[in-house]
């Protein structure tokens, strides 16, 4: 047998074990890294080990680690397990190919190809190309590079000269805008917080003024970000009202879907990105509601050719033979790129269309269970409407921090919390399809539980 | 049986498969995009399919995925395959740990964390910090980014000014140099393309005066980038008298070792690194000489804190607990990010220290063993002394495009081109060290075949 065999059985026990450890139990205690580390051997001997060896030491690593499939997980905005995505996804470190060539990497090439037609089809965008990137920070950042140099001749190749540009974004958006701005040079003070109402929702009005303003003192506006999905309620900003703004000014317009934009599997929730065909470039996550294994991140651009003209370079040893659509590194920020499209494809082909829409109207489901459940109870405030999966509330008289540390602690379950105007909430985040309202329910049973043991 | 449990056994199956068939047989001969498109299912249904299905999908699939492992797969500076490096990758989709807190990640911050402290020591930055990233060119960008925002004040918060930067690197370096000049907003015409010698190796003099005549000029030199092993070449520049010029320039020194990075690992090869304790960052990509699946990539800076200073972002829906060392993503590019480190350290336990150097030497005398059998060939020239694992040839009187394409579509052997002093050359990847002498003749009896048909 060889060792790639021996491999194959011991991570078929190992993966077993694993999946029956955590399926008869709820996330686990915490305990600190400091306590974690010193019963762990975790560096690298002179010598080595035998694959076995390697296998025995991994047991306590899976042990503790956090169980993101598990049905007591609530803390990010991804979470269950897709099997079908699994299947794909183990199988990519065995193929290992590099998703820069036809050449190296064939027929994958052509499932990333069709995966992004389809994807740019529901976005509206049927001529649209785009690339896979490493997470919705990544994509958000190259969108930003292409509205900045869009916005100004040159800038590619001379660097920017000093030009003031400013980018727009609501107050409830996602940080990694704000990062983009310090990496690209524009400058994070560039970026101009435009405020939203309660719902989280950015103010269409305050945008246009703080355009205005900016053109009155000499500023370039180079990109406007709407986000479809905030990270902490999950609100959905006016996709419509921005893109009138944007075309009346002539700025990019970028919607970062990373978290919502799976809302458009489901002709149930895709209202919410009304307008999002008018977008140049958008941003959609698939390790987050399309439940793939992360990361699976896409962006997408409206405007066929603007990936190349901005990312191409000439590289002789690497791009031989076949035509620039089959070799996706042309269209890339990386070079060498792991092969993330295998998993999103084996996901979708079991699901289909129609699965995809059941699931992510299931989680609409959970969410709106928990918001009733809320709603109804007396010793508990909803913060806002739901407007996806995200549920935020606080137990009256009681600190949320305290509450979501209480319930880490004793591996009740693991959840997270988010400001909502200016107050700190339990944010509830129900992104499993997997999930029932039962498994919900449990969930508010264990914050009852630590409740009652918190300083009131 | 749960979905989980029958897609571990497909897994099984379709991978059991998978490595008989490449363990007899080359790679593929080529078949074009559009003839294998015409072959294969691509597209997702409107109705799902069961995972039984899907696994039918993938058979052809893998059937025609190049097979990197494959002892006639020469053609990236990647190749084989690590079994213990497989194992730690297959648990990542199951795991589906997202690497940005401890709160969701556990025990695999500490397992990155101990790998970061070891390849920093090795690298000679005892004190050093470190990012996995997504690979080599990310980890470059984000070295020049640190360089720029560290050669002038205010950048990552008021943007670039109009000063005029100039970033130097050899013209054999990667472009990934170049790309990442053109995101951040230096230029792509303002990195300064050094001279090298005949051995691809960056010349110190010219670095000398292109920063003189710079200076003079009034432009602000922000970084000079050595690479540790050319793309084409596998050339090391001379680390130690690049260092003099960037420390009596004050100007920060990058060390691009994302292919020749691995030589750190034998005491046969590392004295190539001479000098990169005095470099500010280096890059070394895992996935490439140490053998994981993609990516695995690390960028390490010498001065810890200069991450955090430069890409922390305040999150208080994600920051929550432990203290930042245990939270990568403040010193991070991505927000959500996927596990790279689970692999590497799943393999160094296997190989251990003294297991990766006896690897590396064995590439090494792969590649001597191929210039000695060029060298003693009459039909064969070689077109430099092999300095890492790359090992540039042509055959007298042929066409070195038309023979690496001939190997292609008979099936015989992947391997790419690449330009030696204006000459473009057959470029082999010494990088399998389970390859064997036997395996780089049987290569040169394909090429052999193969250019006794082309046209003299």
């Amino acid at each position: 047998m060889s060792d790639l065999h021996t491999v194959l059985s011991l991570h078929h026990q190992l993966a077993t074990a694993y999946l029956d450890d955590v399926a008869h139990r709820p996330v686990r205690p915490y305990i600190s890294p400091e306590a974690l580390a010193a019963q762990l051997a975790l560096l690298p001997g002179a010598e080595g080990i035998s694959l076995k060896a390697v296998a025995r030491q991994l047991k306590p690593v899976l042990t503790h680690t956090p169980a993101t499939s598990s049905r007591s997980f609530f803390n990010q905005l991804f979470g269950g397990s897709d099997p079908a995505a699994v299947l794909g996804d183990m199988l990519a470190p065995l193929l290992n190919n590099s998703m820069y060539t036809y050449k190296a990497a064939g027929p994958h090439v052509l499932i990333e190809n069709a995966l992004i037609t389809r994807m740019a089809g529901l976005a509206g965008m049927p001529r649209g190309e785009g690339t896979f990137t490493p997470g919705g920070s990544m994509s958000n950042q190259t969108a930003m590079m292409l509205a900045r140099n869009e916005a100004l001749d040159g800038i590619r190749e001379g660097g920017l000269a000093g030009q003031r540009l400013r980018v727009y974004t609501s107050s409830a958006s996602h940080y990694s805008i704000r990062k983009a701005a310090g990496m690209l040079g524009i400058g994070r003070d560039n970026v101009v917080d435009i405020g939203v109402d309660d719902e989280g929702r950015l103010d269409p009005r305050a945008l246009a003024a703080a355009i205005a303003a900016d053109r009155a003192e000499g500023f370039v506006p180079v990109m406007i970000n709407a986000t479809a999905g905030t990270t902490v309620q999950g609100a959905f900003d006016p996709i419509d009202a921005v893109a009138d703004i944007a075309e009346a000014e002539g700025v990019w317009l970028h919607v970062d879907g990373a978290w919502g934009g799976s809302f458009l599997l489901s002709e149930q929730t895709r209202h919410r990105l009304a307008g999002l065909e008018r977008a140049d470039s958008f941003t959609w996550d698939a390790h987050k509601m399309m439940g793939v294994p992360l990361t699976c991140s896409l962006l997408l651009v409206r405007e066929p050719g603007l990936l190349t003209r901005h990312l191409c370079e000439q590289a002789t040893y690497l791009l031989q033979g076949d035509s620039a659509r089959y070799n996706p590194a042309t269209r890339s920020i990386q070079c060498g790129r792991r092969n993330d499209s295998l998993k999103l494809w084996t996901a979708w082909l079991h699901h289909g269309d129609s699965g995809y829409a059941r699931r992510i109207e299931a989680c609409v489901a959970l969410a709106a269970h928990a918001a009733a459940t809320i709603r109804a109870a007396p010793d508990l405030t909803l913060l806002h409407r739901p407007q996806s999966l995200n549920v935020c509330f606080v137990v009256r008289g009681r600190d949320s921090a305290d509450i979501t540390r209480a319930l880490h602690e004793r591996g009740l379950a693991m959840v997270g919390t988010g400001v909502v105007r200016g107050e700190t909430s339990i944010r509830l985040v129900c992104v499993d399809p997997d999930m029932t309202p039962a498994d919900i329910d449990a969930f508010f049973t264990h914050v009852r539980a630590v409740a009652g043991h918190t300083a009131a």
